[in-house]
């Protein structure tokens, strides 16, 4: 029987350029179409740091080369063309891995918001830098004429930063769900999804957020009742003393065990520590749920519990 | 009883730029729920000339900023993120339209290739031109380094042209057809859709060039076995002797009419001729097929054959 599963995938999934992203999705394919042969429904989430980054400048630099002519665009419209811009290549990179294999099933990247809170307390607080960096001069024009917030980055310039806020619902959580039930494979959520606020009732307005894409799978896993979340990652398994000669490679974790190494300070904000707090909102969300951090290439492996650190309840 | 309408929207649809698409995705969504209030299935296909040629523009300004640490990104990948520029804004103001009007139904953005033919005879002559203008010495690099093909604009300077090949088949049609058949209303095909050739049996490739979105809507309709195409455009009927005193528009176009006012060149190539020619091919393609052409705020009297010009058998 298979299983429902949302994939979250790593920066190493994608590569940091256009060529790198070529040749690092038909790896990353691979290890997504194991588990499709499995008979599980996936669904993938990924990041776009690196993407979106890239996106932003270019827009900076259009308004450069003809501010007259040109407005800066808003980070949500740039997060909707890194959705188009990544899920081409993903798409194609599982669609073929999965046709060399004689899997005759649907592909589909779904353009995806989630809507975020504006009373978030990320919001009085931006701490993700994006974009690239600027003269104070370009930085505080930016921060009169658009509001936004910068910081000077250790003599490296000035950057924009830009509140990271919660997921609380996947706007096209009805596309993604008829989708799986017929047969897809579906890429959504991307770059932890566009972020929007609701005003006026039901309408919707870009938010100058960016979403984690763990926590965006995370609810997603949750509105979608899928049996499993992963999160594939730079390492196999997670570690408490990471770095540290006594340092201990984890198998196991249960909800107890994972907060009090939360409280010890034993994940790095930014990096492992949004990963264990996903995959423990997962198990907590309702009984029979299950999460699993490891390596891309240890996928199937984790989903048979060879390796990789499962989070259990 | 609905009918199943694939409508295919003028450039005016959506306006030039940021704020203006953002007024103009508004008053289109407006129209288009005027049908779905009527019960019609539809799938929206739109054009993206300006905002390809910005992204394309951007991308430039982003290598010309940094050519040691940038490449020139590939017009296949400028559509996608065109897709997700354009979708994100159109299907939200569907979104809000149909909440506005207490219509509680799916819209999602497919992310869309469609294949072409790589022996296109279109590809010999490469006709349209995008992207912003350069100087000789940067369209020579071009030409030298990545095989473009280039045009000097009456003394405007030099611009990339590329072909707009015929599309053969739409690649993500099982997705669009199961969002269709789950009641959503589907964007899809955004710019003509993606262009790629097929090579090594199913493994695609994105092509340098652009696919006419009247012809990929067509392509889209037939395989959807729509029950009727809609081009919508800047005039509400089409007309013989258009612009002259004897200007005379047609209510209804046979296609021995339409075949013979082609042969007279009434139609502007690149302007209503590909409309003409790919209504006529619709309603060729199948009995029962409808096929009209008419103004985007007539979309709903025209299809209860109160105005436009109706294509018939």
């Amino acid at each position: 029987m298979g299983k429902r599963i949302v994939l979250a995938l790593g920066g190493n999934a994608l590569g940091n350029n256009l060529p790198e992203q070529m040749k690092a999705v038909k790896k990353t394919a691979a290890a997504i179409v194991d588990l499709i042969e499995e008979g599980d429904e996936l669904v993938i989430v990924h990041g776009n740091g690196p993407q979106v980054g890239m996106i932003q400048n270019a827009m900076t630099e259009l308004v450069r080369s003809d501010p007259e002519r040109y407005i800066p665009c808003p980070l949500s419209v740039c997060v909707a063309m890194s959705q188009g811009y990544i899920g081409y290549d993903l798409q194609n990179a599982l669609r073929e891995e999965m046709l060399d294999r004689g899997i005759d099933q649907g592909v589909a990247t779904v353009l995806t918001q989630v809507e975020v809170d504006p009373e978030d307390p990320a919001f009085a607080h931006p701490t993700k830098p994006i974009g690239s960096f600027m003269t104070q001069e370009e930085a505080m024009h930016l921060v009169k004429e658009r509001d936004y917030e910068v910081v000077e980055d250790a003599g490296r310039g000035w950057r924009r930063v830009v509140a990271s806020p919660d997921p609380i619902s996947i706007v096209e959580i009805d596309t993604i769900r008829s989708l799986v039930e017929t047969n897809h494979t579906v890429v959504a959520c991307g770059g932890g999804g566009i972020p929007v606020f609701k005003t006026e009732g039901h309408h919707l307005k870009g938010a100058a957020a960016v979403i984690d894409k763990d926590f965006a799978a995370e609810r997603l896993a949750e509105q979608l009742n899928a049996d499993c979340l992963i999160i594939l990652t730079a390492v196999e398994k997670v570690a408490v003393n990471f770095n540290k000669p006594d340092v201990k490679w984890l198998d196991e974790l249960t909800v107890e065990q994972a907060q009090s190494y939360i409280e010890e300070g034993q994940f790095a904000p930014g990096s492992m520590l949004p990963k264990v707090e996903a995959a423990l909102r997962f198990v907590q969300s309702a009984p029979g749920r299950e999460a699993l951090i490891t390596l891309l290439e240890k996928a199937r492996d984790g989903i048979e519990g060879k390796t990789g650190t499962r989070f259990v309840r």
